[in-house]
């Protein structure tokens, strides 16, 4: 056995089966493994942000690592910026990342680069191979780091000669990491804190951010007076129907502010203090008021459900009735604004529908108005770095298990990895993508008329995507993805509904 | 003066006229200072290895550093795959990457990332500023760091108070750095082997591929019986008709080997002793016999001119008549092949073209059916991080001064910067883009097949790029660029002399 065919053995023991990749010459034994020996799902992306975008949103919906399989440092380089978001959002994930054979890289070929240095910048975990005998061990490693609480990106690196050597051992999976339980310290002190004081903010984020995390959080603030948040950017949401009627931080510095001036006591669980995302002259980066008590509950790492359980029983808080968010909305209609596309979403969405949101500037209101929608989970950029929204909406929906997807995508951000759509039509995935075609980068109008000016011919160069516009439906067409042009908020209501309906990928271009 | 007006005035006393960018928030004083400051043009890229890689084609045709405008840790390791490919072709850049507020670093907000460890990877220079009163002086260092030859990428990493405090101070050019000369021992024993020895190869790089280097190499080889040859991948060879006709390093292993086999004493003019792109099993890495004698006349930052100069008269090699390449082909007809698609190249490109080669497969005998065109440069994929060839020709179009180009641009790696097509409409720029539309990543099958098998479905799954088939006249036309298919060399060779005739860029999707 060689070490390319140890690595799939051990990748399958360890239950990982999906394989999303993009390989190149180094990695051509591995390719020949995985055809060989049955059992890995491979999925292929047309660049490297749309591999690992696919690869955290398969992790968001399941909770199993995929592996991606990519190629030499500069390969690595392409999905940094998913890998990035990744690590925000906190996925697990095993990267396999071949390179130079241990015996050439000193020779400094063209594609040599600092892969390790690279793989750094992101990993939670990371190793090079230099030996096809302890590929096996290591990738079992890989996968046990990669499920660590709350959850962390394991890179491998393996030179080509640790795959196409012979000596190759498959390993057994490892154990399961065991999410840590919180310091009943916190619990009591957390406890205190809600029974004593005023203002206190309940401040979810991670696995605190599932429907059965939510609706104690819920019970414990019916119970003392307690207003319970989001955080402002979340890997997933469960919500809609049935859950809790959370809002988030808001992002803009000042709203996030006003909406948290009044907090005396901040109770995290699972989340972090509320910071800017910028800095902003003359403005604090703290947007908690400075003097109030910050308590940690939970850390990232620590299970919340046991957690929030024994502080509502500390309490002694009664169950709590979710409250009804009254009835599900008719789709609006006339020209798109943002309230009205998430009544159009509220009123179309299928029950348990999967929404991958990169809706930037266009959707920070979109949570209010989608409260009475069916249960649904809500998937957004965690790390802020663009080009997230279509290959988490693809990951998802090979994650889903058939469940709908909605791709609320803001028009530039599409553009960072719009190859997504190809492996969503190759796959025949069950992905609808809204594209809020603004044509311009709004968020950074925003931006620069907060700065003082109204921008002038070299900004708008730089600021205004439009001239000339992109046309989405031809861009979706060439490869292969079913499109069409909305041009008012019942069109485009009427085109999700559609494309709910069949199976495969639709995109609807919203000119907004 | 605030920092960021500090940046745009020492950019332009430092000769930096093109600023390449996709900024974002934390750049926004510097896309404001660059509109109240008149003198720089900024170009967009949708994607920053299209922002990058335009940056590289810049440089290649003027010998001048673009700089670039980046966006924190994420929107560097964007491009960072296209500054891999700079980084092999020595070009000079200035990349800005604008990052989080010096005392908002801390607080980890999600978009912080190891910028710094980043842009170790591919810079020679890299600094931090701290503060806006250094900006000015950073930046003209940054410049003649770009400068120093052969040329270098420097990165200078901006926190946005940086840009916003004032008391940023303009700075002064810095002197050119000066090209060492050769060491006269490596220029004497260069002529002692050349006079004594027997199957010689004079092997040229980087600077030594401009016409000037290349014609002073051909006398020396006339007098002398030695060969010369080229790098295998090389930033820009000057060719054509009254140019020598010459060939480069095979890519294939075994092709190359054989090329290199009877050779006994290399002499690098900024080159490297030839080794191969990978390492293969059971073949050897270095390509050239293992007993030959490897002479280095130029490293990379030498000027070659003043020591082949000096060698031709140590050698006193008389002036040597660059030989006729015979006539002008015609265009081929039928079906497209290699060869036929070179000759209708050589056939119809205009005088002094730009050729962007990311041919890869398609592409590898392209030199030998050139030779007889017009006198042209032709620009390589130069570090094998595949998504190059399409930002190289844009950016070789801005610093062509209105030459035109073509660029020759296989489909796989077309889709990693297809995004490049939508500047060259905004910018008008005279790119023709002949696109190989083979769908599939034809390389990697090769590869594959020398593994020793026939790829399965799983393979296949990651290697054809058919299923569904792209469509490069719909993606071209969504991004605002005319294009059209064709099926014969014959189509093909009409809609390349049509583009030529007018201005404003065009695809052909030649289906191969």
């Amino acid at each position: 056995m060689n070490g390319a065919e140890s690595l799939v053995h051990s990748l399958l023991a360890s239950g990982i089966t999906t394989c999303f990749s993009n390989p190149g010459t180094s990695e051509m034994h591995f390719v020949a493994a995985l055809d060989r020996i049955p059992g890995m799902r491979c999925v292929l992306g047309m660049q490297e942000n749309v591999v690992t975008g696919m690869a955290d949103g398969y992790w968001r919906m399941t909770g199993t690592p995929a592996c991606t399989l990519l190629h030499c440092g500069p390969g690595l380089a392409n999905g940094l910026a998913n890998l990035h978001n990744a690590r925000r959002a906190r996925s697990g994930i095993v990267n396999i990342v071949g390179d130079m054979a241990t015996y050439h890289r000193p020779l400094d070929a063209q594609l040599t680069a600092d892969t390790e240095g690279l793989a750094r910048t992101v990993s939670g975990w990371v190793r090079t191979a230099t030996d096809a005998a302890q590929v096996g061990a290591e990738v079992a490693i890989a996968a046990q780091a990669a499920r660590t609480h709350p959850g962390q990106i394991a890179t491998l690196i393996l030179p080509a000669d640790t795959a196409w050597n012979e000596g190759g051992e498959p390993a057994v999976r490892l154990p399961d990491p065991v999410a840590p339980q919180a310091d009943p310290h916190a619990i009591r002190g957390a406890a205190i804190v809600l029974r004593t004081q005023a203002k206190v903010l309940i401040l979810l984020g991670g696995r605190a951010l599932r429907a059965d995390a939510q609706a104690l959080a819920h019970r414990i603030a019916t119970a003392t007076g307690a207003r319970v948040l989001a955080e402002m950017s979340n890997a997933r949401v469960e919500r809609g129907r049935g859950r809790p009627q959370l809002e988030r931080v808001p992002y803009p510095a000042d709203m996030a502010i006003a909406a948290l001036a009044e907090v005396q006591h901040i109770i995290l669980v699972n989340a972090k203090a509320p910071v800017g995302f910028f800095a902003y002259p003359g403005k604090p980066s703290l947007h908690y008021p400075p003097g109030a008590g910050v308590h940690v509950l939970t850390r990232y790492e620590h299970d919340p459900i046991a957690a929030l359980t024994a502080l509502a029983d500390e309490l002694g808080a009664p169950e709590a009735v979710i409250p009804d968010p009254g009835p599900r909305p008719e789709p609006a209609r006339g020209l798109p604004t943002p309230e009205g596309l998430a009544r159009c979403v509220a009123a179309t969405i299928p029950d348990d529908c999967i929404i991958a949101d990169e809706s930037v500037s266009f959707g920070r209101g979109f949570f209010q108005e989608t409260h009475a929608a069916p249960a649904h989970d809500w998937l957004q950029i965690t790390g802020g770095a663009i080009g997230c929204g279509m290959p988490l909406a693809t990951g998802a929906a090979i994650g889903g298990g058939g469940r709908r997807v909605l791709n609320l995508q803001a028009d530039g951000s599409a553009m960072y990895t719009l190859q997504s759509l190809w492996t969503q039509a190759r796959e025949k995935l069950p992905v609808t993508t809204v594209i809020l075609a603004n044509r311009k980068y709004q968020i950074l109008l925003g931006e620069y008329q907060s700065v003082g000016a109204n921008p002038g011919r070299t900004a708008m160069d730089m600021l205004d995507i439009g001239n000339p516009d992109l046309d989405w439906v031809k861009l979706a067409g060439g490869m292969g993805v079913e499109a069409a042009k909305a041009h008012s908020l019942e069109e485009c209501a009427d085109l999700m509904k559609q494309s709910f309906s069949q199976p495969g990928p639709f995109v609807v271009e919203l000119v907004i």
